[in-house]
């Protein structure tokens, strides 16, 4: 075409603009993408064993739904609005749990037990060294409908411990607390009851920052009374303080301490319940009653939980640490980075559904970090030198020969055939006359084990090389064989 | 609280305007979003098969490559556009295509041979009833990079053919054209060369209106002398009059008619190669070459082809119709119904990446109409009294007594977390009492076959009963027993 170089300038001064990917979002390589996937697979298949089902909602919801006052609260500014283009008002969702709720509401579902995969869109400032994005995946799973007390709560904790077992990261446990209890300790201590949600996001800091920290901001910043916050201390450091306390026991001082609490009485009794049931699912021991751990979330309304990485299976110092940090570049307000323990968390809350419709209904549930654990898995399996393959591919059909000869396209594609049919994962070269190192070359990188040679001798002859791509080894066998062989090698048959 | 009436007052006021969905979209239902899933992975066990990887890119595109001129031509109007908040603009993908192009030319990537399962968005009128959503999924094949001419193509339609064979919807029938010999057919009918894209857009119409139709506008909007017209309909409706013609002698009729015009004579070479390596494939006899198919899309360079189910495997009457179509509800305009017989197309696009970046590949690739497969399985399934299950679960742990008897959770839980360690999918109430005709109820609609009941007599005695739920057979058992006996009667072991 005879614009073509003002075509090819134009397309140079667009290519900056057009071909990047929108801040705070990047795309992911096929090998990449695999780890991600079977780290998915994994927490799936723990909650399909418990009979979860999945669904699927819109990736954009209606905006009064998401900017509803309380929804989000000040995080509402980080929701992504669409743009009006005449019609309704829409945002993308921010997490899985009010579409849920939303679903439940329009649906009066009076039970129902799902787990959702999905990406969710935060326009938070993006820090990707640290694995932040505006666009990332969740991977929830939820009980919705009545239970006894503490059944649904504790199966959850019974699937996360088995997730994580699965996942072998290294030892965690499992943090738990109950919104009531702290209310009651609040009550005892005399926090005023109009500062209880501002001081449960100060204790909410204290795995982050030493209590002196906390402190400081709890009496000057927030005004609550220094003896407030001194009787508060003598509870929420208890686990810290006490690490040689069972969890029953720390259950018992809190109790002793309570002065006839209701609030309190109620929290321990439930938190005793609990723990009687994380011992018949075998988990007690990753059970941690830890008083100081608030949780941001404000719609909590009975037990929470925490899951934290205690000891990594592939770093040899404490809790796993962010790369960015190993190399000192770790920063003041780098939440993350110091709370990179931190793989899972939920709760109780069961006021969520009824808060957005006329229908009602309690819920508890939890979310994978599965940001965080796809990025400890990478770099388990880096530590332990693993590398994904890109596919499964099993067999390579090649062709060789002398500059001249043919290119047995229709050979390779009669073979792969037979191949494909006995469900066999297969490649060949779509170059007319390929070199065979070439070809040896791509099996070496891609992990193929093995590969069968054809040239126009053994077409010839009716017999296929049959190729062991690490040793070398081949041996010459009948065309008609080929899937009988090649089944035996991958020990199919 | 104080405030209760007020706030139930609010919060229905709110329900109309946040509980739904937006406009077009909707949720799938777990038994619907099963049957998905299966369609999604009999594809991706196809494409895997074939060596194909996947990745994953944002939802969210640079509005400056989605909008880009001639990039989606009319269609652009269709976009959703993200609020502008501050920052770049952003557009939701359009389709799978153009994320490609952007990933390929970004990362100079010479040769990519992937898969991609993903939803896009389009604002269009949407048609709920005949599936026309604005979000929906797109599932794509797309081979980058230089190939052999027409095995990559071919290797195509070898994926496509298996897909379609594996999904039982009935007869299919691969339509082929390609994009050069359709322009030198153009020429010789001495169409205007400023008129040819305008000219394929009539002909595309082909398998929705009669020749007369599409005659007469042709003649009369488009304005294309009566002769040409005339010529051009002796070469494309070649296919529909002589239905006795094989692939082969189709092309050798048009050869015939070529008056030596060198682009025919290119487009019936690269065709006749094509039937070619489609026998080595063993798929000729689903190929029909046909001329009038001209695919609305302007971008192919090629190759084009088009899956069409010609007779449904589970209605009388030819091409799967429809819903509403059936019942005669049929509107003039109705494109997609009379027309739901396609089921998959794709082709050669060459010119694609190097339009947007300054690297060059060329590409050849298709996407499945997995929305229109998706109903024509639910179709098939219901045809044939298939019901879809929730959850696959296969043991349900049941509790039996009097009024007065014990929860035995922890007994429950003992057994489940048994069941759970040898992977098989289990459920029990979460109620304290449940009836034992209530858990009976709830395996026999979840499809579960199997139950093991307790009460305290069982548990006095170390026992459980293991029930057949269908047959109501029931045997006792050792409660140690428990999952060597689950495992025998899931025939797993």
């Amino acid at each position: 075409m005879d614009s073509g170089s003002d075509e090819a300038t134009r397309v140079a001064a667009q290519e900056d603009t057009m071909l990047k990917v929108p801040k705070g979002t990047r795309d992911y390589a096929p090998a990449e993408t695999r780890v991600r996937q079977k780290v998915i697979d994994i927490a799936v298949k723990h909650y399909q064993r418990h009979g979860a089902v999945t669904y699927d909602t819109p990736v954009f919801e209606m905006r009064s739904l998401l900017q509803k006052e309380d929804q989000y609260g000040e995080e509402t500014k980080l929701i992504y609005n669409l743009e009006d283009q005449g019609g309704e008002e829409y945002s993308l969702r921010y997490d899985l749990t009010v579409p849920l709720a939303r679903y439940v509401g329009m649906n009066k579902l009076g039970e129902f037990k799902r787990y959702h995969v999905a990406k969710v869109y935060r326009r938070d400032q993006p820090a990707m060294a640290r694995g932040r994005y505006r666009e990332f995946y969740q991977c929830d799973f939820d009980y919705v409908g009545q239970s006894g007390l503490m059944i649904a709560d504790s199966e959850c904790m019974k699937i996360m411990d088995d997730i994580f077992l699965e996942l072998d990261l290294g030892e965690f446990l499992n943090k738990v607390n109950h919104k009531v209890l702290l209310n009651g300790i609040l009550e005892v201590c005399q926090v005023p009851a109009d500062k209880f949600k501002t001081v449960c996001s100060s204790i909410d800091k204290l795995d982050k920052q030493p209590w002196a920290e906390v402190r400081e901001e709890l009496v000057k910043v927030k005004s609550i009374p220094e003896e407030a916050v001194d009787a508060l201390h003598g509870f929420i450091t208890l686990r810290a303080e006490r690490p040689e306390l069972s969890n029953a026991q720390i259950l018992d001082t809190i109790l002793e301490r309570s002065s006839g609490n209701a609030n309190i009485a109620k929290g321990v009794s439930e938190l005793q319940t609990l723990l009687e049931y994380c011992t018949a699912y075998g988990i007690s021991e990753r059970i941690s009653i830890d008083p100081s751990l608030a949780r941001g979330l404000d719609y909590y309304t009975g037990v929470i939980f925490e899951m934290v990485i205690t000891k990594s299976s592939f770093e040899n110092a404490g809790p796993a640490e962010d790369g960015n940090a190993k190399k000192g570049k770790n920063k003041k307000g780098d939440k993350e980075d110091s709370n990179v323990g931190s793989v899972a968390a939920g709760g109780r809350y069961d006021g969520l559904v009824k808060s957005i419709s006329k229908f009602d209904a309690p819920c508890v549930g939890f979310s994978l970090g599965i940001e965080r654990i796809f990025r400890l898995v990478q770099r388990r399996d880096e530590a332990r030198g693993l590398k994904e393959r890109d596919t499964d591919t099993e067999v390579y059909v090649a062709v060789s020969g002398r500059k001249e000869f043919k290119d047995l396209f229709l050979q390779r594609m009669a073979i792969c055939t037979k191949l494909w049919s006995a469900d066999i994962k297969t490649e060949y070269a779509y170059k007319q006359k390929p070199k065979l190192l070439n070809q040896l070359q791509y099996c070496e990188q891609s992990g193929i084990t093995t590969m069968i040679i054809i040239g126009e001798d053994e077409v010839a002859r009716g017999v296929v090389k049959l190729r062991d791509v690490s040793s070398r080894a081949e041996e010459e066998i009948p065309v008609d064989d080929v899937v009988t062989k090649v089944l035996e090698r991958l020990g199919r048959k």
